[in-house]
């Protein structure tokens, strides 16, 4: 949404080209250097803070309806969106948004509206965030300090929190979050920041190891006069095939 | 649904009382002895086959919109249904349903329709399915040998099947599905079957001993004059614990 005009026009007639009673919300991730964040958004007109969203267009697959609106809200372009949960149980998605908008008696923004989440991971210093006209700021949030949300969105995060942990047993990550060759520490921190919980430093490494995962580079990186811990990276082709077909961890 | 009436007042005002543009379908997994089956209905009217599905009401819980919707088109009670997946992205969830139904022109249920998707898994010797008004017969299908379903329904049970093998690794499973007392290989092959893949005959016990899931019976099952195999049974405190808090299995 561009001007004043066009969002006018949406809270007004959008049900024509998008679904009615259905929206979708991003829970964006952002990974860097032993921190683990989520991009919100500060509304203008609420007070308050929500994961960036919106509605589907009756015409576009679900999938590129979640792109699209992440990308309109945030700038944020090519994030891998993962769909998590619809939710449809809660209150306020029995309620509606009745107690948050100023808003004809009848307009279609305030029936009950079921939302499908996604969530994404991406490595947050890399990333540029814009803000559109609903909202004043977007910031990244440490996931150990988040407020109490508007909507349902704190239980967003905490289901989208639970389905990304369970998919990194299943699925490699760190191709885009970590540098090109890195550490095992720096791996390993990675994994322990998002599962919130400590590894074993001599299972684990040897796991991603024998999956074929990362490979050894033969290089070190010189941080110490008496520490120069060996670089690893990705072996890309192995890392793809257990992408496709799946991996189960345990360290 | 229950009279001829009801159908055709639904099929013409239902949008009224449910959810336009949106459906639920339930992917219900049945075990027994080695095997693994699905639940499908035939269609009186389409000539193919489909999983039990229907529409959501516009003021009930989604899960309990799941329940209910399993239980009027099977009489399928008190059935634990995990949801898993919405589709939108298919040539189907984008057309709609338009060359299925011989249907007024703007009817609404020729209107594109996303679906919310369900599994459950349950010992399907034990379970008792009822036709309804819409359906001639179900059928506890041999998940190897499934037809071509009409919708998008193959993908629906390929992504459903994908799910609950995922799921077996962080929740325990077994205790509807198996006898109260069991064989090591008889649970083993529950999860070998649902896996479709061979486990290792010493890891696989071990690690449901280690977690504390199962426990020694100290009684034997005499099945021949040189074959007596231990019984085990689930610790339920334990296993509750564990399906509230998850686990990580790999064996």
């Amino acid at each position: 949404m561009k001007s004043e005009k066009e969002v006018t026009e949406f809270i007004s007639n959008g049900y024509k080209t998008h679904f009615r009673n259905l929206s979708l919300d991003c829970a964006i991730f952002g990974y860097s250097d032993h921190q683990l964040k989520i991009l919100l958004a500060k509304w203008k007109e609420l007070n308050g803070y929500s994961l960036p969203g919106g509605f589907i267009k009756r015409t576009e697959p679900l999938s590129m309806a979640a792109s699209r609106i992440l990308k309109e809200r945030t700038a944020l372009d090519n994030v891998f969106l993962q769909q998590f949960h619809t939710f449809g149980d809660s209150e306020f998605r029995r309620e509606g948004h009745k107690k948050y908008f100023n808003l004809p008696k009848d307009n279609w923004l305030k029936e009950r509206t079921l939302s499908i989440g996604y969530y994404a991971l991406v490595e947050y210093s890399r990333a540029t965030v814009t803000e559109d006209i609903l909202t004043e700021e977007y910031v990244w949030q440490d996931i150990r300090k988040i407020p109490t949300l508007l909507f349902d969105h704190n239980e967003m995060i905490e289901k989208a929190l639970h389905h990304m942990r369970i998919n990194l047993y299943h699925q490699p990550i760190g191709y885009n979050l970590l540098e090109k060759k890195f550490t095992l520490p720096e791996i390993q921190s990675l994994y322990e920041t998002i599962l919130d919980k400590k590894l074993d430093r001599r299972k684990f490494p040897k796991k991603l190891m024998s999956l074929g995962l990362i490979k050894d580079t033969n290089e070190v990186r010189s941080i110490g006069q008496h520490r120069s811990p060996k670089l690893y990276t990705f072996d890309k082709k192995k890392y793809e095939q257990c992408l496709k077909e799946g991996i189960v961890l345990a360290f």
